[in-house]
Order: C-alpha cells, then sequence, then structure tokens
C-alpha cells in the first residue's frame, strides 16, 4: 500500500445557507482544489445521505466532476447514514493506497435547513432499519441516545452536568471557529436550563439541522498529512440487536483496525475529533475509542482532561454540537480539523500535535470509520 | 492487481413484489453466497438508488451485514443513479484486485411499485442536475430520451418500427427467463400500436417500475468467472451540455478503459447486456460500445445482428424493457446474466460464449461503467 496524503481542504460555513446542495459542495471542493495547488484529479467520492430526500438531488458525484471541469473521471456517491463522509474518505484512501487512482476529490455535503423538523426528522429515520418496530415506536435518535444516557448515568453515576460540560466544551471551541453553526458563548447553567428534547438530554445536547460542506484533495506520496490508517466497521442497526447499549461496538472494531494499522494506541494521539452527535455519544466514543476506560469518560470530562491543556482536546472544532452536523459533510469536516491542527493552522491549535484521529458514525452505530493521521 | 472472479450469482424475480427493500435484497444475497459455498465475507457493497425516497430506509449496507451474520464488517451504499449497481460492483471489485479485501458481496436492490407513479417520476428526476431549467421544463427520463430518438430518426434515417424491434427482441428473449417482468409474448404490431408515453416513445419502448435485487459474490483468484475489465466514466447531467445528442460519450469512455484493461475489442465479445432504459438506448449503447458504426445499430437489428444467431446477442435477459428496471439492482442483474452465459447455464444461453459485457448506464449520460468477463 502506498503513501497517501491530505493535500488540500476547503470547507463552507456550516449552519443555516440559501445556497443549493451543489453550490455548497462546489465551494468547498474549489477551496480544496485551489489549496492542494490544482492536481490532476482521478476520482471524485461524495458523501451524501438527504439528497435524494429533502433536495430531490442524487448524482452529485457527476455533477461536481461536470461543474468543475474535471472531465469524464469516474465519481459516486457513497452513503452510510452519518458516517456517509467518513467512508466516502475510506474509499477514496483506500484507492489511492492501492494504486488505482493517483489523487481524489473527496467531499461531504448536506442541505437540511429549508425543510421542516418534521420532514428533517423522519428523513433521519431513514438511517434505521425500518423493517421493524423501533421507528414506529418513537425511537427516533433523541429517544435513541436519551435512552442510552439515562442508562449510562445509572450505571457509572454521572450526571446531567456531565453532559452539560461536553456541550459548554465544544461550545467554547467553536466560538473561535469562523465556520462554527454557533458561535454564542453559553454558560454551563444555560445549558443545564434550555429545553429538554427527550430527557435527559436538552437543546444543547443534541447537535443542530445544518447545512454545509467540506472537502480534501488526497494523492499519493508523503507531501501533505499523511493518512496513517483508515478504520471501518459495522454495527447493530436496532437498538434491539445492541449487546450492551454503553459501547458502540462498530467504534471499538474500527478503532482497532486503525490503531493497528498505524502502529500507534490511543495514549498516542494528541488531538480528535470525534461523532457528537450527542453529548452522549462524545462520552461514548472517548472511551470506546481507548482514551478512558469505560464508565469514567464523565470524570475526564469533569477533570478538564478532553481540553487543552489535559490528555485530549477532542472536537476543537466545535463538534457536531456547536460547529454543526450537515450529516454527510461530518466526517470530512471532521478530518479538515484534523488535517489544518497537524499543519498548525487549526482554530484551537493544539501545540505540537502530531498525531490526530476522526471517528465518524452512522445510525445508532449501523457504522463507524476512524481515520488516524501524522504529520 | 489480482485476479478477480464471480463466485456466487442470485437474484430475486423482478416484477411487482410484495416485499421490502430488505427482504428482497437478502433473498438475493442469501442465493448468491449459497451458490459461493459460503466464503466468509470481507465487505458489502449496495447499489441502491431510492431506498431513501421511496421506502424511508437507507443504511443497508449494514442491515444486510447483519441479518446475513456477517460480522462487523464494512459496508456501504454506493448511488449512481441507474448505474448505482454497476458502480457498486467496480468498487468492490478494484478493492479486491488491489488486495483490500479477498471476497466482498455486492447487491443490487429497488423497491419502487408500492409508490404512485408520479412519485416514482419525480424521485428518478433526482437523477438530473435540477439546478437547472431542465427538469421544471418537463425533462424526464422519457422527455429526453424521446428528443433523443426523434434526433436519431431525423439524422439517421431509421423508423419507429426499428425502436419497436429492439422492444419485441427482449420480449421474446424475457419469455424464457423466469425472473422477468414481463413474460408474456407481443408481436410487432402490437408494440407499434401501444399507447404514446413520449412521441415517439410507446409503452414497450420504456422501462417499467419494478422491485427486485440480485447478487454476486467476487472473490481473488480465478476459480469463476472472472472478471478481466471495470471501466467508469462520467459525462454531463444535463441535455444542454451534451455537445453530441446521438452520443453517450459516458459508454464510450468506460468502454475504451474497459477494452483496453482487457485486452479485447468489441469484435471480441460474445454476449452483451446493455443498458436499454429505453429501447433507443439500446440502439445507442451498441454503437457506442463500438459493436455497431455509428448511425447503423437501426440497420443492425433489422438485421437480427443483436440476437442468437447474429453478431452479437444483447440483452439475453430481456433487458431493462422486459426483464425490468428495478434501478440500482439493473447493473448487477446484468453481471448476473453475463456470469451465467459464461457458465453455460443462462436462459437464452449463447453457445460458446467466452467473453461477455455488462453496460450500466445513470441519468442521462451522468455515469457509465462497462465490465468485461471471462470464463
Amino acid at each position: 500500500m502506498r503513501a497517501v496524503s491530505v493535500t488540500g481542504t476547503g470547507m463552507t460555513r456550516f449552519g443555516r445557507q440559501g445556497d443549493t446542495l451543489k453550490s455548497l459542495a462546489l465551494a468547498a471542493c474549489r477551496e480544496a482544489l485551489r489549496t492542494a495547488g490544482h492536481p490532476r484529479i482521478g476520482a471524485v467520492y461524495a458523501g451524501n445521505f438527504l439528497g435524494g430526500q429533502l433536495a430531490g438531488q442524487e448524482i452529485i458525484g457527476s455533477i461536481l466532476a461536470k461543474e468543475l471541469g474535471l472531465g469524464p473521471i469516474p465519481a459516486v456517491k457513497m452513503e452510510g447514514a452519518c458516517a456517509s463522509g467518513g467512508i466516502a474518505f475510506r474509499q477514496a484512501y483506500l484507492m489511492i493506497a492501492a494504486g488505482v487512482y493517483d489523487t481524489a476529490l473527496v467531499v461531504g455535503v448536506e442541505k437540511m435547513t429549508h425543510a421542516a423538523a418534521s420532514i428533517v426528522t423522519e428523513a433521519l429515520n431513514s438511517a434505521m432499519d425500518n423493517d421493524s418496530s423501533e421507528g414506529m415506536s418513537g425511537l427516533t435518535f433523541p429517544g435513541f441516545f436519551g435512552v442510552v444516557a439515562n442508562r449510562y448515568m445509572h450505571e457509572f453515576g454521572a450526571g446531567r452536568e456531565h453532559l452539560s460540560m461536553v456541550a459548554l466544551k465544544n461550545r467554547s471551541y467553536a466560538q473561535h471557529n469562523p465556520h462554527a453553526q454557533f458561535r454564542k458563548p453559553a454558560t454551563l447553567d444555560e445549558i443545564q436550563q434550555a429545553r429538554l428534547i427527550t430527557d435527559p438530554l436538552g437543546l444543547y445536547h443534541c447537535s443542530p439541522i445544518t447545512d454545509g460542506a467540506a472537502a480534501v484533495v488526497i494523492a499519493a506520496g508523503a507531501g501533505g498529512i499523511r493518512v496513517l490508517a483508515s478504520g471501518q466497521a459495522s454495527g447493530p442497526p436496532l437498538m434491539q440487536d445492541i449487546p450492551d447499549l454503553l459501547t458502540i461496538e462498530a467504534i471499538r472494531q474500527a478503532a482497532q483496525q486503525a490503531y493497528a494499522q498505524a502502529g500507534a494506541g490511543p495514549e498516542d494521539i494528541d488531538v480528535a475529533e470525534v461523532h457528537d452527535c450527542f453529548a452522549m455519544t462524545e462520552l461514548l466514543a472517548v472511551e470506546d475509542l481507548g482514551f478512558f476506560a469505560k464508565g469514567t469518560a464523565w470524570q475526564a470530562i469533569e477533570a478538564g482532561k478532553l481540553q487543552h491543556g489535559g490528555e485530549i482536546p477532542v472536537n476543537t472544532s466545535g463538534g457536531l454540537l456547536s460547529r454543526g452536523h450537515p450529516i454527510g459533510a461530518t466526517g470530512v469536516a471532521q478530518i479538515v480539523q484534523i488535517a489544518k491542527q497537524l499543519q498548525g493552522q487549526a482554530v484551537n491549535q493544539v501545540e505540537g500535535a502530531r498525531l490526530g484521529l476522526a471517528q465518524n458514525l452512522g445510525g445508532t452505530g449501523a457504522y463507524a470509520t476512524v481515520h488516524i493521521f501524522g504529520k
């Protein structure tokens, strides 16, 4: 397998925007191509989840190849719910590592804010196995992660305030990120008092509906931020099939693959972006990635271990909670932030960061990807 | 690149069915796994286009990995409109050829008949670039290929009866295919007299709305039907950007790639499945694949050159026109038919077939894949 590097990055501001799915993706791609020095591109991999359902727009790969003037190169859209971006990146990475293509443009994009919340919620539920009673029973994503949060607090002695500390940290980081959806400061008290979405998850504990796009150019060779490893795993798409609600097995499996490939462990990672679709999910993720022992992440957030000066700064972009969560774009945006951290040019720069990790989740654990990068 | 073979095939009957998207896909996968001898599977690649829009169901890759008991292996859905199946196959093939995985399960699936025709038409139009005036102007897919057919007849002297001869040939083949949607015989006169959909395309000149799934297992090594080549190209997703309406450039480009990789030319192919979403499209495809010179396919169909005893039997499964066109399944079903032809076990077996070709199209030429197989 050949060395592969991230050689260019781009992203739009995340949040409510008037642009179309196409124009958002184009803006991110153009920035990525420009920062990569306009190389010849071998293939386009687009990560997108809801283009058909919310925008009536598929074939985004082909549309981008045409609009960007890349020629008749192969293009495709990858769908893996909220992990669509991470999966698209992985496919492109493997193709370059294996020598099929020399360069690829990877873009994640979603346009969500133009639709009513009820329509978005219904569309998001297509990320569950609907040939079951769970969706009909009202088990939306906030419902699922609310159940998990209650169980976590019951098992490990955490309080709702620990979920709020995650939200506060990520909001604090987002204040410095011009691409973030929510830059207005919030206090722990405001977060604790905000209206409930699903008990115990309040407004600040849930990622928002967002528009946005992120893109990277990757290429064979060691001339950029190195992609050291790629892991991907699947897990049960139904809550009733999950043996332990407090472990997202797909994250563990994908992380094991990635650590083995990189020849590194969680203790070697200097900065991470993890999939905080809900504040609860960040606590599970940092445990399942091996940064903290199972059942202890709530103590770690309380002790400041997930931020600058602590053991590992997590979601320095603001995370899904405050940077925003345009579904298909999220996995690529995480990689943009890690690449910038390793370039020494990130918002909330972690001084001297040499190894970074990006973890993307799909559904309630149906998919996970873990990528490790080095400078 | 390693040798790669198709080691198992499966498909459901195509047509109106009561099953869900999941149950259709599972049935095809189980047959493919069984005929492959139940190997350990490294990854799942699902081709699907309308699962989100028509069935509210995404994450089909993960669902299949779970339901089939394949373990926490990587899975993904690929979307490339009507070329989704061909693209999913290509990605899986390249991953195995490059040594990333040793085996993969590729499945294409679509569930369409439960939705009203107007809803299906609207969903299908997400395979056009909607950031344009074309969709609003009523340029649906029958509209587009109707324009092309009129132009073809004007330029080359073909008549509507030549479109009908394509439909008749494919209906005749479908009579012998127990998986086909339309097995009832039709005469040239019936085809000519059937109600118009878009002038000059009548009912029999247009592929139907269909449910169905097809699957293949592919593996490293030469122990099955060999995958000799894979080509994929993109083309303009808008009619206004197509320089020559009578050439589908993405087919030409993908074919050139595939012929070069296989070290073979169109004259070496013994049997082909081509993307006859409309009767017109088959005539363009056999020209753009190089089987016949541009502007002469109408003479070839009249002379019987596209069927048994002619130069190259095309769409011996019945094609999209009569076997049916469950969008995401089509590209994989074509490969199932070619694999069976090379195994000597196909419906409408072409005696002594040694090289076969499958060509899948997305949108109005936004994507094309061409795969070549050998025994």
